[in-house]
């Protein structure tokens, strides 16, 4: 059965308790269980995996290789400031796929600048919770 | 019946004929073909469009309010120097879906900057043609 | 009788139709139409021209040399992203004058640069239809 | 009876005694005379001021509110390095028109920077004395 | 009773044990023994917390919102590199007061950007210990 | 006695008459009284001054050496632009206190960087006319 | 028998009708006459094509795969503002030689940069019309 | 006996079994029994640490002061992002080496920068793991 | 007999008091005695001014045209922020020679930019007071 | 009879021995005896000079003026970095001719700026050995 | 036998008698006796060469093709702006190892930037005259 | 006796048959001549040394130090790109003094900077061979 890793970032953990006008009212285990739900019907294994440091994202990375099949990953705040995350995606041989809830174009000129963006499959940004499902489905395309 | 006014950008009539391993191998006719069937199965109407001249895209942009829910564009070249596009979606009410074949932020750094993003609801990249059909999925929901 | 060629760029059409709040709640026909009375007013013939194309906006220019005294532009996008139409307007001899409706300096930081701008008499902005007038009288005066 | 405070920045003083070419023949006394005459047939009170000391403008601004209903300035050198005039006329009320004599983007880079525009109704550049006439007018027109 | 959550950032343990010409000869036990006794005085509890791992502190403010009134913050290294402890204050409902022992801009120019003082109520630097008191009187005021 | 000059720069003998969701309610007038009220009980004479004019600052801060132990100054628009004063503050032996009303990284751009910041002694900003006691607090533990 | 594009960029047909100190006194069909002849000595058919449309020289451009052996192309203004053009000669298989009549590095600085050059085989500037009859030979020295 | 503190940054732990033809084929544990070895043979003893957690490695070379007399340190991905290791080792008395595996001018701009290399005495990088001995032999000459 | 305006700006009045190691010893009185005995000997007649005011510097140089034949100015703080000196020194006819005590290259980076150099005969700076008397012989040699 | 100098910069001594891939397989003899027997057809004498030396060159190009009628200079790696050869330039009359193998905008960043090219009469790039000869016959018809 | 050049850039022939401070005390002449020692214990033959001039040290890369199995090079001041050096060595097949007597990144900004590095193996600097025995090691290791 | 290096940069020994409205009409030799004459009367002894080689300039000030007690330089073309001649004038113990013929703040911005300027007592520029005078008679007072 495959299986795709899913990393969600720094303050993830928070989603639906605040400023849900940007992140939305969904809170990160409703969207756990609907990524669960969806892969199922896709017939995909999933590991799940959110925190807010940047090792222990480092560490469940570097589990990844010969483990997961691609990589969903909303690094979050990590997007623009961790070279250590990107250099654990460079030892995986799946497929990555970065989201992003909000639209981080509209945002703060730091958050325009991912250090993913360029060893990922492709990115999908601004479409909120839904963004982890069309994610996910492209990826299971993908492997 | 919903309707989603679908733009293809300079070139991109060229699909599939040249660069295949950057673009992929389905012509911009085939691409159309299976937004036409996704389309039809979500019960919305597509207007198709492609230009290799901003002034036509501009023009067709400008046509759109009150005649469509929401647009999906790929601006492809005019996605980083077209502000006459930019300021024609401006005056489109509906919601934007920005896509592009390719992840341009492997590619030159001029493509790393788009004009449209940050009025757009949200930007894919990277997954091909599939993208097509994601901005698709995502645009219908969201009407 | 002197005649002036008077431009509007892509989306100017538009006026009126769409954010009455930045661009004023007058459409084009109504500005041409109290253009048209001020020149005649004026004794000055007026050659009005409106179009999204670049390059439509330059076959005008270029008929303009020998055929006008003045060129009043309100190149709207054009203004930040066209040499084309730069290098046309400097195969005029007669006078140019640059117009905006918006104040271009409260917007995008893309928008405060024009190419117009250094081979231009003058440049007015931010007073809406009524820059229009200004740059006609304005042009008056020079020829 | 409505009253438009006019400002003349630093070495305005001088005019038409120095680079004729540049800035025109006619001195500042002209220049006031004719803003008075013009003024006078629009039914509007004029208070006139020019000064070298970026501190006696600010001083002058700062007795605008409530005493004027709009203000012509041509900071001159100001323009491009006094915050502090900026900050005196976001105190004001009344619309503010920024005018220049010469056109500023066919001069030296650091002239292309207005630390006034963003904050005034328009600017109007290059047309000589005359655009103190269509500053007054326009200032008219908006009180 | 109103509660502030101090937080110390990374290498902050150390103070007094090393560069004392810079940071000052008290320890960071000292510090907040003196900080427990001014609350006390003013009245408030305090939740004081240090900590060299950008993840622990992000932890800690995600446990801010509704059990504290005021976070009192000097971020040290995280300063100028945390976009997750930005993040993480977004989140807190709280005034959030920014403080550093030493001047940030006496030294590297790494050092004059701070990615948390737009988000902060106000900034403190370069008083040494005092402006933890400083920070804590004014935290007391707002709340 | 011991004696600290306090130095208000331009534009905020306004206080309180404008704009007061940015700056506060209170006038100049009262935030002195203030200042002399604490400084009477901390055994302190204060010299304070305001003035429009960057000439009239740097010659209040030529006659510091020698007649004040401290100085405490918010330079407003000047602390962006004016190197005189900078230089006039070297020449002072006394420590320096710079503070600022608002919280100048929340403003525009070019309001983030101090020609003061690096040759005083600490700066503190953000917490409105509190911000002035607490320097004087500062200033008073330092001489 | 082999074939060569010739691609005139906009106000290039304009040639010597204005400002012939800067681009000479030779009109567009004259040069065409002259690569016409030296064409033919040289065996060689030539498909020459001119227009202030930066969409119709794309769609030329599209149409050359296949159908010519080389382009040689004075992109004029389209040289600093076009990806498209550039993105339609990706797809040509032929050698691209761009070629300018005047010397951009002598002009204003936006003219310094091609979006071409990185794609042509070479490039050929400063040496008016004679620079395309060294285009076409060079053209015909690699096909 | 002379103790040397040896760290070794985020993801080297996976040395030896991804990129190879980057890093090389040894593996972590490899290089630290070469070091040991090396070591022994120089009298040195050896405290060699792993981690992929920024915050566990400052807490490891704040433990170094007074029980090691240098530092050997490649930081990995946190050579350019770490203010937190800089202002950690800041603290140390002993000398500090930089050592890269790969030659990090030749990779990402972004890998140009080191947050540590002018606090070190120096800094290797392009030998691989030799680069290790390099280091360890130059400290011991060092202490 | 020959008249050459010196102007001495912001803080100079202070020379001698304060950083003698960097400004040097001897008063500005000194050195305008100096000054006044070398013109003596040269058959030129000196007009000295000195101010902390912008404005009055201004003031003074507008002052000169057609009064004086050539103008040394040691700009002080204003070479790198005053616009407003510059254009009055656009207006003098006579030379100008720009003059600094201290090498302004050794000094902060805002001190290598100043806005006179390029309108100036040209600078001498480094060589303390006595580069005002180079600054004289050379206007001597000029005039 | 007229003469043309031809100068190699550094390392062009070196062609057709290494890298043919880029700078191609023909010696610098060979290029220098075509170039005579082009020469000799166009009844040109050639004056070739090489040097790795930039004091030589400059020497060189200084012994031209009254002595050639043009300069064909490939400056290889001082195109980049020799301001000298820049002013030696400047001291001759006749009409200069700058020329590259390889297109040097495929190259890195720092070959694409020329310190030459804005002195030169125009510029040929890329078009290997075969540039020399162009740039002979283009010399041969400005002389 | 394998050989190895070994390069000395501008005024390292001083090394010893000035400085010292920053460059140690050892005399160039002592360094190379120094490296003979240690290569002839290594079984390699050494080339040593020292030059003030960049046309030199361009000729001597020139003849090691063939003759020498690496490079070990101290560029000193050409490091920074030496692209004839970086071409000359893009010539050489053998591995090149840049050393550094000093730290470069403690120094001016100029000296942050090599123009080598990218094209060693690898980079060596701070550790003063050892720095060249550790780079002649490396080299043995990898001939 | 005192003696004082006077070093010509390159093409400097053109001075007078070139350009002499930029240089002026005098040669280097009667410059040298002016110089001779007048180090004479001031009791010093004159090494002047011109090239076009950078070595050899650097080869000259190397033989400086103990052999003369000033150096007057004005390094022309080497003034922006020589870092080994700073390197060798670092090595000087005698004071340095910077000349310019030309006011390099009026010509091409890469001209604007200096290599030299921080390191030598002071600069003086723009007065062309009395320039040199003045440099002699301040490295006089000097030493």
């Amino acid at each position: 059965m495959r299986k795709i890793l899913v990393i969600h970032g720094p303050n993830l953990n928070m989603l639906g308790k605040r400023e849900p006008e940007v992140y939305g009212h969904r809170s990160l285990g409703e969207i756990n269980q609907q990524l669960e739900t969806r892969a199922e019907s896709l017939g995909i294994e999933l590991d799940i995996f959110q925190s807010n440091h940047e090792g222990r994202i480092v560490d469940k990375i570097q589990s990844a290789p010969g483990r997961c099949d691609a990589v969903v990953i909303n690094p979050a705040a990590f997007t623009h400031t961790s070279v250590a995350i990107r250099d654990a995606l460079l030892l995986v041989d799946a497929p990555i796929i970065e989201i992003h809830l909000s639209n981080i174009y509209k945002r703060e000129p730091f958050r325009h600048k991912s250090l993913i963006a360029d060893i990922a499959i492709g990115q999908i940004c601004g479409f909120g919770a839904s963004g982890y499902i069309m994610a996910l489905e492209a990826a299971a395309k993908l492997i």
